[in-house]
């Protein structure tokens, strides 16, 4: 015989709820769990982190201002502590897709830190006593401010401990690469069609640079998301919180992540829209564009390996196809274009939920932090991967880049300057219609003798105005 | 002390590798773990089904066919069968962040059903004998048929199962109120301001409508969601499979599935594109469009409970602030709200995606079928969300209404056609200055007498051209 | 010295304005000139055209209905209809920025059409008699329903004189291309990896398919778009409109046009919502999504011309480069792929502006119909450019084409039902390592002999599964 | 008798061209013409004023350093100037919809230019000497370094001239009414339900807030515009070019235009990507989402006049409604958020088109700033208008505003940190539930005195933690 799940019975302000009784939530998050049975994207644990790091501080704060009895508020932080450290994930079930200003999940957090502190403090669970998850864990807080300064630290956070040494190592790559390739003058390329010469290296460090500068974009908009709401309570006034408990609060969170996290200086604003989190979202945008251009242009030299431009060697990480042996394809190319198309989709998403926010609160609160933290980590992830399993492992087909770069007919571009612009072209199209070499055409039409044409149509010298060296990533810093 | 887990040796065409002794999966599917730690969004659960179904068919079809020996493709469809009924899904752990041909899950696919059908026919796991994952689980297939066939026949399922009923539930409550409150007459608002009066049933008959519409989108995309791609093997062309398979293994998913799947006309359009999956998209894109318009709608009208328009009352969930007791919050409103946020952001992820098609293949298979199963899902558990939970128990403040129903200067507009527009006007501006009602200030204007306003400004007559019955959504069946 | 301009004095509800003496607006006119100086975007033609339609249609069915004096109906039609024709282009000045019922453009309609009205009358100018905006050119309208049936009556008189033949001559072209190569094997490329080949025809044959079903897909968006919120007056109940007026006024804009149009059935839904015209921008996007492809292949196929995959030869239109003499470039398909890039963001605009209604009324009127005209104007003039000036004229360079195929190691693919996939793997690995032919390294490996493989690895017998015609666009009919 | 339009001969390297005879284009402007009959969308005035910028530092700096005869370069450089100034834009007809390089634009403006230092020169239209387009105007130059250098220039001076001064003037209109209106105490409200009390400057002091971090995104996103191409020529390499150009180029351009331009260090990126325009438009994206926040908040408080919320009055610019006598609308508010819509959409074009680059070369760029141009200039003009006819003019219904301020039930939150949130709530659902005040509902319940309740429910204690000045946006400085 089934027996149903063990429960208790625990309280809010509408009434009592059972709920599983090896959980630790309350009544409010079984109350969540009832109403939004939607999709099954939970709320990421670097938010959990953040909502338990918020509780902490707060519970500290308070305490430091005797606004908190210290053996409560000392068990609050030390329960917080544990929901910051990933111990209790297994209570935090809600989805996404519940009130826009995520007070269930604020409230799951105050929920479960009041049990384990009650446990603590020789309560049981479901007393709310002697911590009451409102009166005690929530003290001089709002969801309104809660939720929205849990959405700054976690996006922080992910973005200086994901996203940016990611980046770092990919252009490290690249700018080796780069270096490595100063050296090997191939074809270039605009409109898809052959142009005058250029190094791969200077070729590899255009994506080097590509990086460098959304490094600098980040930076940019990080400044944007360290001010913190916390302090402005239901409406961004700071009803029922002390008035030194805002810069106390910042300078907490501050201390617990090493980063510069400050108050924001107008509370009704960081309430009320979530602007910082679109700028940010707009930074993340422009980096995929980066990344796109880049896996693109690097599945594009690695076409082939005979019908394509195979100027580039991928590593081959695994079969290709099902029913094509031996095919090998540019899969990591693949997969950070796909994760651009989901980073691009995504701040689609935070611009219309931001964008809809009403008069002191913006209600898209989930979704947006739910979206920004998939982008970071999807960016972050897909650079790792593509920098360890393709990017470090490219090497350039040396003989076919050079078998292309002679044939091409736009080293007729440094006859130019001799001859002009219409007779150089009269060359170029003679070449291509009879199939001749750039060469054989330029004598051929009178305009040009052999000698001044080996003098001249030197691609070696085609890559730089004067001969200097090279153009590096590097040079950018 | 701690072991490693236990491991065996599984080999493809690149050469070995060691898997989970627990796993079902193979060497393709441990190296795509490798080198793809990108996320953790999974293969989805209808995706899984409608993979397996595919081998279940084109197994079924081979031994049709005298393709493969009948006693091999009844151990595939067997074990196939497996895969489909949800079974085996801890041995689909591969992420959508791998290749874009969805290669590494068809192998998967065949890793998993090689291996179960052996042990079915007396075989060891790894062995690939009798049963071998390329030659028979995928034979006359390739990933770049498999994949899109699985893709079509995923979204259709989900489509039918959860989006349609769903809509079909939602669409009649909203019929029902309609009907209910279909002597409620109120005042409208364009521009969000006061405008002539309707009834309360004739502006839920436009949510009805709505859905109504939003059926008849869906019922025209799925008209190029039948065709499947299967058949077309590598490139389109249809090599190394039995010209007859392509037509039989249709009329097995139909038959498997009981909805209309055909084969595909043109086999490289269904592999080199996605358009009908774009398609689909933009129709979710649009049902979202309708139902955030809805969420909206109530939100607004609902608001209050005494600053606001406070026209309806919506059932108290939860408590809605973890601050301000006693706030109820429009909680399934934003949840909608947020669900169409993120369909219209995934959609314009299945734009890029689509676009980006090159030659004989789309390579954004993963993230495309994600990002469509994903607004399905969403879509269709937020509205039987917002349905139970939030549109059923809505009931009118009639009170409210009928207050704000009297005070309105726009039934001046139903002097017009007696006065004409200039003077009608005049009354109007004259009642807002001088905080008078409309009958006063056209009083007191001499342009129309007590009696014959009074027999002009009727508000029950003022909802129809010839007070015939009010239109309701149910008339557009 | 310097005159200013003439003017003359109008007047409307607000009081009175100095208008341009040479111009036929009024006051609300001039009042939205002064109010609303943002950009350069205007009404486009087709609306205002529309605009006109409705007022004709208007003015003859509230004659019909002995709702109007037949003469000043007359006038008022004769002058609408000049509106329609064009004449009147110069006298509506308004900007898409305006308010965002449209409601300025409808009285800039009104007002004009009065003006020509009363002129014919015998009256004068800014008289506003007989012939009076309001109360005769807009009589038993709204703006609320007259800017939402001329939105229809645009859009869809757009779809069917410019997009569908554009579309229709395009198929046309990429059907006839697909038929005249239909024997020319080429080798396909998935990924952009060599794969097993195909026909130049069956490529092309999968554009054809493409265009096809963006046919199809505009065919069953339009269902929804002949449906006419004219009738619903200010909010829906057709106030001040009589009860025959709405379906009398569709078999009159049916009969002007020759299209199908009917009145809406809900007209409550016609009016706050714009769905129907999210669902045209959804299957332009979806169409944009397939001519990005098709213009991305071509420019693929057409890399070159001596370091690309060349094989194709596009027509040269003009010099490609100011730099590098003798340069084409596929500048048609670069046309075409800013214009899906237009057209898809439109969508976008088109998505948010359309899911903000609220209530009664949706106020982003002016900006949904202008991104929709624009992406319908855009798709069919860019799809005849791209058309004319590039598909028409490609020629396949066949000895490029024959040369890449015959290297192919993908012809290995054939050998796999013979020796299975983990062999003929081991063979292909081995041709590509040491730069030898399919056929040396099949003999080599002791697999198969020369004859078995010749006989076996035919690309003519690799193009379908049983040597019947290819497919073609054509057949998808 | 008609005579058709008289015409010159114009010739480039691809043979000759008829052009009007009174234009001073060429033969390649004629070619596009031709070829590109799409839309009309024409190059925006500060493109073509940048283009003649480019043209005449480059001429200048070619003088200083001996590449270019003097009196060639000085006649060069005051054509370039009319350019610049406006007076040649007749001459520059071409539409966005050409070749993705803007290639035929810079030979438009090479070929007017031309022609135009010709003439001064003593040389005819046509004659292509003494100065030739491509030798002499586009000396050292290509359209790939000349566009991308025009696109910065463009974008940055649209910023730095209408922009930020009018975001600059809105924020100090918000400001000023913060100041003002900092002692009336209205209801917050979030998730649109009432909430507890803030003052309307602050509520105003939000959106100050919010234009005041608009100005600081732009300024950072400007760093990454500054850095010009111009040198890079063909492929970034500067092949044809004086080693000094690029950055005797920069300054030259910081000199003409005051603003902060220098030469990009690594040209390969900034040819090859648009980054720092996806960037920018990012920002032009939040800044969408700042201005839709406020107008929609600023529409909902104006909302009525009797049956909204009607804490506001906007300015009455124009008569709301063609069919409702007196109604008056939001339509600045209106026109705000279409413009919104676009910029928002417009981000998405320049996202998809940013990413597609190819190589060496971006091919997306005439509709990349294109879609950059008309963001700045309508959020531009729209933020000034919306300033001038609606913010300056609001005045608050203090009366409205004190009224429904003293029903809220929210005031319940100040009784929390004295009797605790269950008690406290359930004297908030007790007033509801029975219709009578929070005072009544309190002292009914018996938790609390009334001399306690009066003592402690204090709105004008509630809108700061400790009573100290309210935050205002000015304080961000």
């Amino acid at each position: 015989m089934d027996k149903a799940p063990a429960t208790r019975i625990e309280t809010d302000s509408l009434g009592s709820m059972a709920v599983p009784a090896d959980k630790y939530w309350g009544a409010q998050t079984q109350r969540s769990l009832l109403h939004f049975r939607i999709g099954e994207e939970r709320l990421p644990r670097p938010l959990i982190r953040a909502l338990g790091m918020v509780k902490y501080c707060a519970a500290l704060v308070n305490v430091d201002l005797h606004n908190l009895d210290e053996r409560m508020g000392r068990a609050i932080a030390e329960a917080a502590q544990r929901v910051m450290d990933g111990e209790m994930d297994a209570h935090f079930p809600l989805v996404i897709w519940q009130t826009g200003s995520g007070t269930q999940s604020n409230m799951n957090a105050n929920e479960v830190i009041a049990n384990l502190a009650n446990l603590g403090l020789g309560g049981a669970l479901g007393a709310k006593s002697p911590v009451h998850p409102n009166d005690h864990c929530n003290r001089g807080q709002s969801s309104n401010d809660v939720f929205p300064s849990a959405m700054h630290i976690a996006a922080v956070e992910q973005v200086q401990t994901l996203l940016i040494p990611a980046l770092r190592h990919l252009r490290q790559t690249l700018r080796d690469k780069s270096v490595a390739w100063a050296d090997i003058i191939k074809v270039g390329r605009t409109h898809l069609q052959d142009a005058t010469p250029l190094t791969l290296g200077q070729e590899f460090s255009a994506y080097a640079t590509q990086l460098q500068l959304s490094l600098a974009r980040i930076d940019d908009s990080l400044k944007r998301l360290y001010p913190l709401a916390q302090g402005g309570t239901a409406v961004g006034t700071g009803l029922n919180s002390k008035p030194e408990f805002a810069e106390h609060f910042a300078a907490r969170a501050a201390q617990v992540t090493g980063l510069p996290f400050v108050s924001a200086a107008n509370k009704f604003e960081a309430m009320a829209s979530h602007d910082a989190l679109v700028e940010l979202s707009g930074v993340l945008n422009c980096i995929a564009v980066s990344l796109n251009k880049i896996a693109n242009d690097i599945r594009l030299l690695a076409s082939g390996p005979r019908a394509g431009l195979g100027e580039l060697m991928l590593p081959e990480n695994e079969p290709g196809s099902s029913i094509m042996p031996g095919k090998v394809n540019p899969t990591q190319c693949e997969a950070m274009t796909m994760v651009c198309a989901q980073v691009m989709g995504n701040h689609v998403t935070v611009t219309i939920a931001c964008a809809q926010g009403q008069l002191e609160l913006n209600v898209f609160k989930p979704v947006i932090i739910f979206n920004v933290l998939q982008s970071i980590r999807l960016l972050a992830e897909a650079i790792n991967s593509f920098n360890e399993h393709c990017v470090v492992g490219i090497t350039p087909n040396r003989d076919r880049i050079a078998e292309l770069m002679k044939n091409s007919l736009m080293l007729v571009t440094s006859l130019v300057p001799h001859i002009g612009y219409d007779k150089a072209a009269r060359i170029a199209h003679a070449a291509l219609k009879n199939q001749i070499t750039l060469r054989e055409a330029a004598i051929a039409s009178g305009l040009i003798g052999a000698e001044a044409f080996d003098a001249i149509v030197r691609p070696e010298r085609m890559v730089s105005p004067d001969r200097s060296e090279p153009l590096l990533g590097a040079s950018n810093e």
